[in-house]
């Protein structure tokens, strides 16, 4: 049972991260399990339809993010330690989202994995990630 | 539709690779997509079952030439080119096995992603991968 | 022998990506091999000079592109194939710069390791990464 | 300066790990900072010369494991978290040399870097690593 909302997690980044101007929104994913959440992200499009690479680092962190806050909390502090990408096919020139699933939720390390998906349900496989987040030590 | 089948997938292993010694396995996997394949490990139990980094290591990618092999047909010149692989709890002291998911198959490169569980079915979620094949330029 | 210069490497990102805004700026390394390039960064500079995870793995994309272009020739359709970024320490409140080196330039593929440094020189070490570029085939 | 010099390191391997049967060596670095430590392997080579990809992940993963043990001293139970290797040419038929480099030594989390070379010295590259160990608690 997660422990945020989409509501909360959006209204904790909107206090936040004031800049980030609802670039990206949260959303719990129906399609998959409750350790899934995903990321939307239409604010990156560029002339043509193109989306930079940067821009899919960017909402797989992002996905990864709303999902370690989900499922312990918030802790704004939570940061992410590493991350890698590959980059699959060109994005189609459309609506971007990203499902993120934890794959480990330990006392110090969360990682999780994450799916890139562009274009009409249930997308094209854009990209895939793997993200850890350090968590800041409890209380 | 598989252009190699596992049995002709341990024969090609058993002359290409005698070294090997019948420490992995390949078999279809009947839980997941027509791109999955998994390798099985019990050969390298040290005493206390415990599993090491590199088997681990070793097993991912070995079940993502297996599924490399079985997508393109025999080509023992397939590399790999690159590998990630995310240790996520300790190997229960049981067999291991892999799971391997084709993520883009294209003319030059293979991305997959692959799952090492271990214990009962359908296991605990040991080690997450993803790893890239070159694939030699057709003939 | 670099194949473009910095000033042209500028005037391609320019004509090339001209949102880009001027938000990272190319000059070879005087302190590494012929191989390295750097990227520097102020315009991302947040409020409290915090610089956020998205903003470093730009940073280092940007540098191996700068060192792809100065090592080939002008060819904006090298694309990036995969990226890993292990974060280290907190940036500190200053410009942060990126030096990439060039492990292997093959036909296909070029592979580099970027490691991205923030305030006095030499700098503290923020991040490193590994970033690899497929390449269009030649004409 | 290490807390380990590499006849303790060795003694600890022996006495840890009686199955790896010598077949990595543990030294200290000449030629690279104090921060670094190679370890060789010529007891993987294959007839024909040819070293596998989980040789080379091994190798790699040994090289951090020696530097962590020499920076932090004897802890056995110090685990590999993650492993990125990138394979860039075939190593030639020889011995292979590992050199790991400390990027971030904190309490929780090791962070590395590893290059392993074969040939005549200085070597050819034969692929690029980065590895973290995570560190039991302190007593």
């Amino acid at each position: 049972m997660p422990r945020m909302t989409a509501a909360e997690i959006d209204q904790l980044l909107a206090a936040s991260f004031p800049q980030a101007g609802g670039s990206a929104r949260s959303r719990p994913s129906a399609t998959t399990s409750s350790t899934a959440w995903s990321a939307t992200s239409d604010a990156f499009l560029r002339p043509g339809g193109t989306l930079s690479g940067p821009t899919l680092m960017t909402l797989a962190d992002t996905a990864m993010y709303f999902l370690v806050l989900a499922m312990t909390g918030p802790q704004p502090l939570a940061v992410t330690s590493s991350l890698t990408i590959n980059f699959l096919r060109k994005p189609p020139p459309a609506d971007l989202y990203a499902t993120a699933r934890m794959l480990k939720l330990g006392a110090r390390l969360a990682v999780g994995e994450v799916h890139l998906r562009g274009g009409d349900h249930p997308g094209v496989l854009v990209a895939q990630a793997s993200v850890t987040y350090a968590l800041p030590a409890s209380a």
